[in-house]
């Protein structure tokens, strides 16, 4: 009988590694290092090669198993096919069928990494009691996925969700990682947060705290500063969640979710930033889409691995 | 053998319906009256009259008759409850199950009007090519539909695709029907041209033939007068491309379509009115959304009934 099933989170520097039941408990976890020289051709390989030791280890036999679901960084094809893995140093290949070669024939399914975590707060983080959810991933940029009835929209060329690079300003000057100019996760990702921070403290430096953190101020303090009332950092968390406000209500006229799931290290803010973006997005939604939960992701660094295994189950 | 199926689209002033064979070929096509009076009462009434008659008229026997699909003004979910739909007077009610009880226990399906339009161009017009595709419709208002893999999204309470009603403009001060303010449908309907040539008058009348038209400028004046020079005509359709062009880079930031079919009245407007838009999403679009295809719609006021037939078959 077919009991467990693998969930794999490949990043840049570890994959994560779960063991999960098909009901979806998590029975253990672990890292391994990503190593990417020569263009990143052990990967999958000290994948295989961990996931046979736990087999070992937990004395499961390879008949138990469902199958290993992957999410990566980059765009994945609904065939398992990545188009480019930038931090790994791939190109072009079918993962789902390369790793099934090389673990016995098993069933492997992939995903990009953003809407993978997105899969698995659906399936059992702030998600769980909802069909269709949009996630907004806030972390070093802003991420996103978009799930309906259970299943991942991938998109034509695996970029749906790519909501952090959705043009939310005209007057940016500087350039986004994407090459636009004025994307949402200029505004919105952490690294967003210091800039409109550091915007905010260059032009008013005597009405704020947040002068005091000088150039390694981070968006935690300016969050923090805001929930004590500075009013420098409640006016940038004020900019931000306007950005964000509006871009859900934006995406909510397309794909009208029955929920929006906050998750990565800004959402760390708590319901202080749920608030905030839900008073603009209350404000700017259509009426049919107004309703729409805000809530907080609640899986952290283990969403991939959930949702990986989600892919499978 | 369930050769035939049935298209109805609902509007305000008249019914039109299609007989299909379910490869979709339209066999016949004809209007009845929207009769809104006392709720709307005899609208389904009168439908159902109009079918057993052209089953009369075809000698179509009703074990041909695979079912019959029917797109109505106003949000439907996918068991087929319209919540409101304020322009036939009715309120809450399941019109497929109705409808059904009415016309001998047949299979009735419905869908939203502009969603179902958008399904009968994915079907038979102007998205036959492509698996997923995004239709905007630029007439009165702006109306949307997003068909993926055949299929409509419905959005959780009917509202996906609500496109018209993204918020595009901070700084305008007119409101949209919807309540909101500053909606792509306030700058990229038939209406929206108008207010927009209209705005550019006020301004600019000595650069620009829209004056002689006075009040009475059409958005097919606007488009003409472009397409000869003018330099306000061009200003105006600029305007109106780039809340279009930006609006839908946006959009595939959400679902990443293959294609954007574009129909309504302005679409009239042609190849002028996409190369206008296109230059603008070539620009505002994340790189791997960029290819998506910007095509006319082609099936005009009857993408509605092929696109009911659709969702029968």
């Amino acid at each position: 009988m077919k009991k467990y099933c693998f969930g794999v989170d490949v990043g840049g520097t570890t994959v994560k590694v779960g063991l999960f039941t098909v009901e979806g408990q998590l029975l253990d976890k672990w890292e391994i290092i990503t190593r990417t020289e020569n263009n990143g051709e052990n990967i999958l390989f000290d994948i295989c090669e961990s996931l046979e030791a736990k087999l070992d280890e937990k004395s499961i036999d390879l008949d138990e198993v469902k199958g290993i679901g992957i999410g990566l960084p980059g765009p994945v094809l609904d065939d398992g096919t990545v188009l480019q893995c930038v931090n790994l140093g791939w190109g072009k290949f079918n993962v789902s069928e390369k790793m099934s070669e090389m673990f016995h024939g098993i069933e492997v399914k992939a995903g990009n990494d953003a809407n993978v975590a997105a899969l698995g707060e659906a399936w059992k983080g702030g998600g769980k009691n909802f069909d269709d959810i949009v996630m907004v991933t806030l972390g070093t940029g802003v991420g996103g996925g978009v799930i309906l009835e259970g299943k991942i929209l991938t998109g034509h060329n695996g970029a749906a969700g790519e909501i952090g690079h959705m043009h939310v300003e005209d007057g940016e000057e500087l350039n986004c990682n994407c090459g636009g100019c004025g994307c949402l996760e200029q505004y919105a990702s952490a690294t967003g947060v210091v800039r409109l921070a550091n915007r905010y403290i260059a032009k008013n430096s005597e009405s704020t705290k947040m002068t005091e953190f000088g150039e390694d101020i981070t968006a935690k303090d300016v969050f923090d500063l805001a929930k004590e009332g500075d009013k420098g950092a409640v006016a940038v968390v004020e900019q931000m969640s306007t950005y964000l406000g509006k871009a859900m209500a934006s995406i909510a006229t397309v794909v009208n979710p029955q929920a929006f799931i906050i998750g990565g290290g800004v959402s760390k803010a708590g319901q202080y930033l749920i608030d905030a973006i839900a008073d603009v997005y209350v404000k700017y939604a259509f009426p049919a889409c107004r309703e729409a939960k805000i809530a907080l992701a609640e899986l952290g660094n283990d969403a991939g691995i959930y949702g990986a295994a989600a892919l499978i189950v």
